[in-house]
């Protein structure tokens, strides 16, 4: 395996590390990563995130165990586990499904190296032709109202829609970023925030309840946001909060974009009634975690609903920025947009 | 003055009491109140909130203030300092303004003291007939949503949209609400919660984005939120959040209501554009408070921006439940809604 790093994974050419950002933004931790039982863990406590950034670390490894050793057997058993480690953000089981199809491959291990190397670059490449397409989108001194965190942290390149945004940023005047704190578990606030700051992009923390005042006042000039899931028909699913944005987005008359690179296409889902929602544990509704743990501040006997994602209908999105082109809602459907995506 | 308890403020003869609502739910802390500047820093840092509870706390101190001998020049001045404490809660300016209309009174300061207990039944008794009013709309079965905190804790009574949530529960089966934590403060997560136990009323909470999803998949029958100033036109204002619930409830065709007491209408306010919104200290977006302390989980560096209200326009409101009767939207304006009140 080349080595490489990314703002939130790296690989030295012997150990594979993953930045812990569960700890952002008050402490930049790197945890070691070369067992597959460890990387479940990570994807499920959060310590690495984004569809297109679990997607690439469970290639990764992958491809590691595959270059030091293991039998196809059991790296077939190995992909099987981490494919199943979440279950709504489809580029996890797109990765693992690519190398398990390079397996039985006679070319093995090299085959399956060459394809988690392969997984990496080409998500590098679909953050830079996003960024580079939505950027196109958005008017010198824009107000981008963003959601939960699509950057760095979140691809192993420069993101989603925050690539959009930071491209934007470099090309254009005066871009400034309404930040939703993206409750429960702030990767807005934490994360998000902290990405604007090393990018020097001019931005304010908003909770997410505030964002639908902002609109009615006039003072989001467009949305966009990331997706764990797309259906064929364009529906698509994120982070818990998206649907409630895209509403509003749609009752002001503010353009919505969900940016994503190809990889968070599922074929197999016709619309959005088919993509599972992962629903988490209660207590991370009911308080916080910290540096020094978790602290709750509801009554710790009340109950709390907290599905992960929520799904957003086609017809509330304004373009579907991908690595591919900008799609319209015109291009959907009616124009086999998933028919061009698939002969890529 | 007589001695009185409510759920969050206590006279007993002596000392007038507020139970500090920012340790809730974890402790329960009495403070001692006999100082206008006491006041003025616990109703700034809501340590007693809720706009009728606000309005009663402050009359309550003036009556106090007044029988232990303040001249009247002095508890003019005093009126004048509470009644700057916090600026979109109409019902503190409307209870100062009914005691310094006393404070010229013969009687002085027998005439203060009635006028201080006046507010108070009046407010219990209000809260009383909200409740009553408002659960007649509810069905056996509803699941009601509901956002920030309006039961016993913000009123001196049993409340104005809780009361209703409350009531409807005692009369009829399996009422449900979905309790929005409501960032950044937390009064639905901390104290609705709280007082839903107190209740035994089956709950669970949710981050405030969350509420879209379950009104598209036909989890809400209704909502019914509290007010902190009702225009003449029935524009209002509420906790920063409200707004957008208003906007998902008409998209998803779920009835919303505003429950308060007449207190809370604000004649002076053609519309909810002369509402004032108090902005606050971004820094309670950027973290939460504990029983030890006020902790930040996002960047320092970040700005927040922090408006306390969002205020709502009429045309989002399905109906207005105040103690006087419940207006529809055929009712106001062209019904001279307000005249009627005024009469009252």
């Amino acid at each position: 395996m080349e080595p490489f790093a990314s703002t939130g994974m790296k690989y030295d050419g012997q150990t594979f590390q993953i930045l812990d950002q569960t700890l952002l933004p008050h402490r930049e931790y790197w945890l070691d990563c070369d067992k597959v039982e460890t990387l479940v863990e990570l994807i499920k406590r959060l310590a690495v995130r984004g569809a297109p950034a679990i997607g690439v670390s469970a290639a990764i490894l992958l491809g590691l165990l595959a270059e030091r050793g293991r039998s196809p057997e059991d790296l077939e058993e190995d992909a099987l586990t981490l494919r199943q480690a979440r279950p709504t953000a489809v580029n996890l089981m797109n990765n693992v499904d690519r190398l398990r199809r390079k397996i039985k491959d006679p070319e093995y291990p090299q085959s399956v190296v060459a394809e988690a190397e392969a997984c990496y670059r080409e998500d590098v490449r679909q953050s830079e032709e996003i960024a580079k397409l939505g950027a196109e989108l958005i008017e010198p001194g824009a107000r981008i109202l963003t959601y939960c965190n699509t950057g760095g942290l979140a691809t192993a390149g420069s993101g989603t829609a925050f690539a959009v945004i930071a491209r934007a940023h470099e090309l254009k005047e005066n871009i400034f970023v309404w930040v939703c704190e993206t409750r429960p578990l702030l990767q807005g606030g934490r994360l998000t925030a902290w990405e604007c700051l090393q990018h020097r992009i001019n931005h304010r923390i908003i909770c997410d309840g505030s964002s639908a005042m902002l609109m009615k006042n006039g003072e989001v000039d467009c949305i966009v946001v990331g997706s764990d899931r797309i259906a064929r028909n364009g529906d698509f699913a994120n982070k818990i909060g998206t649907y409630a944005l895209a509403v509003s987005a749609r009752y002001h008359n503010v353009p919505f974009y969900v940016a994503a690179p190809c990889t968070t296409i599922d074929p197999d889902c016709q619309d959005g009634t088919a993509i599972p929602v992962e629903e988490r544990a209660g207590r991370e509704v009911k308080g916080a975690g910290f540096i020094d743990g978790f602290r709750y501040w509801a009554p710790e006997d009340s109950e709390a609903f907290n599905p992960a994602f929520d799904v957003t209908p086609a017809d509330l999105v304004s373009g579907w920025i991908l690595d591919s082109g900008v799609y319209y809602p015109g291009d959907i459907g009616i124009g086999n947009w998933w028919e061009g995506l698939a002969q890529e």
